[in-house]
């Protein structure tokens, strides 16, 4: 039986952390806020604003909602998020994309000024990573995974670690991230040979390519942290699945994330931990 | 006995390459410029300017110089850097750095405009290879690393890189760039264990840790292509040795750059290269 990495009592110190800082920042007058950018009603950005809304009551930082119909031309988003930008009262700016196809994704994200920018998705933001240097923030999703290990006190200095994805969100910064800590970071691919022998030799075991249940007793070994990012809706089961066929692999290896309830329970406080930090930035 | 890949036959093909399309530029009226900022007369310096010189000439593009002495004063620098960066005849710009320790090197480094960072120095250079778009230049040497496998048909596809270093102008870079082109990357560093097991299972292993003849037959297989980075003075056997400890590592692998005469033979053919396609772009 693997000890369970769950998420929850992370996000929970976390959160203790945030109030503290976030009562601090009150008394010298500042108030840490956060503007969303919304277009349209789609569920799964109501989803995630939701569970905003909930920590960002909890931490005590200030919302600042942006909300605009299907239709908004281009022009006039791009106005309200200059606008963002420039309002010294607002320290983290998050959009939810993809925003509709006429919005260029590209010029969008870097539309955001990087010291903003609370979901590391700007080009400056990584190369903040790339290059270990505060220019903005992490992903989100990543910064979980450190969080993660941080808090279960798993040191990535000197081992080995196997990240399975290279994606913009998650596996090039997570690897530069662990790299930056120390850890000896293998990066695989769909285009890797011997995937599994490569993982099955790791310490740590990231799954971040989004594969649901593709990682099975093959990838893993018994001293082994597994942290599952992925996060899909499994039809046949009629429940969320990571990338990892958790059932198979828990009873093999030494940690694991559940999912839900690991990595996913974390990027909301992420997310306003940034903008606290923000605010502390341009105090 | 390996193959010895040697870097002049890359840099003549990139050299013949570079002047046809500077000729094609010509017709077209414009003319590839670099300008090469230098403080003082370091050897090193005036050394590798030499290189450049000759490739320059060989290429067909102008060179323009800022030259100062010694004790200019930072702001008379950065405002020439500034025109420089506003010139839209200078196409490229090169600071052989370091420089003297009252310039802020990383303030320097994001002050050259990124169209023009020929050789691939600033956050968003760096960013740009981080997340694979065209945002400026990679370093000359990671650049270097590439062509050489590139011009012996050595596909990093699907092969497993091992990379001995991390440091901002080789390691990292370099790492990113064979991960874009599919090799399954590790990144090796001082804090890795069992580093030479690690590098002695590698397709391809990349030594740009700087550490004179460090990497010996304990790191290789002989099925192995070494790429030897890097470049120190060797006083006991007064000559320039790189990181492999080349007569006993080059019996026993597959392929091998010398040193010199390896990767070091291109970087300068690489800096053409860059501003020429920096001219092209903004034609």
């Amino acid at each position: 039986m693997a000890r369970l990495l769950k998420g929850k009592i992370v996000a929970d110190a976390l959160m203790e952390e945030n109030r503290k800082t976030v009562a601090e920042l009150k008394e010298k007058g500042l108030c840490p806020t956060l503007a969303i950018f919304r277009i349209g009603e789609k569920d799964s950005d109501l989803s995630y604003e939701k569970g905003i809304n909930k920590k960002a009551e909890e931490a005590g930082i200030r919302l600042v909602k942006y909300v605009f119909d299907e239709d908004v031309p281009t022009e006039e988003f791009y106005s309200k998020l200059d606008q963002a930008n420039k309002d010294p009262g607002i320290h983290g700016i998050l959009v939810f994309r993809p925003l509709p196809d006429r919005f260029n994704d590209d010029e969008l994200r870097n539309m955001i000024d990087p010291s903003k920018d609370v979901d590391g998705c700007n080009d400056l933001s990584l190369a903040g990573i790339f290059i270990n240097k505060n220019l903005g923030f992490a992903p989100c999703t990543a910064q979980s995974v450190i969080e993660i290990l941080n808090y279960y006190k798993i040191d990535p200095k000197g081992k080995n670690v196997v990240v399975l994805g290279r994606s913009l969100v998650i596996g090039k910064p997570v690897s530069m991230m662990l790299s930056n800590l120390n850890a000896t970071v293998t990066i695989c691919h769909s285009r890797t040979r011997d995937v599994e022998k490569i993982a099955a030799k790791a310490d740590i075991l990231i799954c971040a390519t989004g594969m649901m249940e593709s990682v099975n007793r093959n990838y893993v070994n018994e001293n082994q942290t597994v942290i599952d990012v992925g996060i899909s809706w499994n039809e046949n089961k009629n429940k969320l699945c990571g990338d990892v066929l958790f059932e198979e692999v828990e009873p093999l290896v030494k940690d694991i994330t559940p999912v839900p309830g690991g990595v996913g329970s974390l990027t909301s406080c992420i997310l306003i931990s940034h903008v606290i930090e923000s605010c502390k930035r341009s105090a």
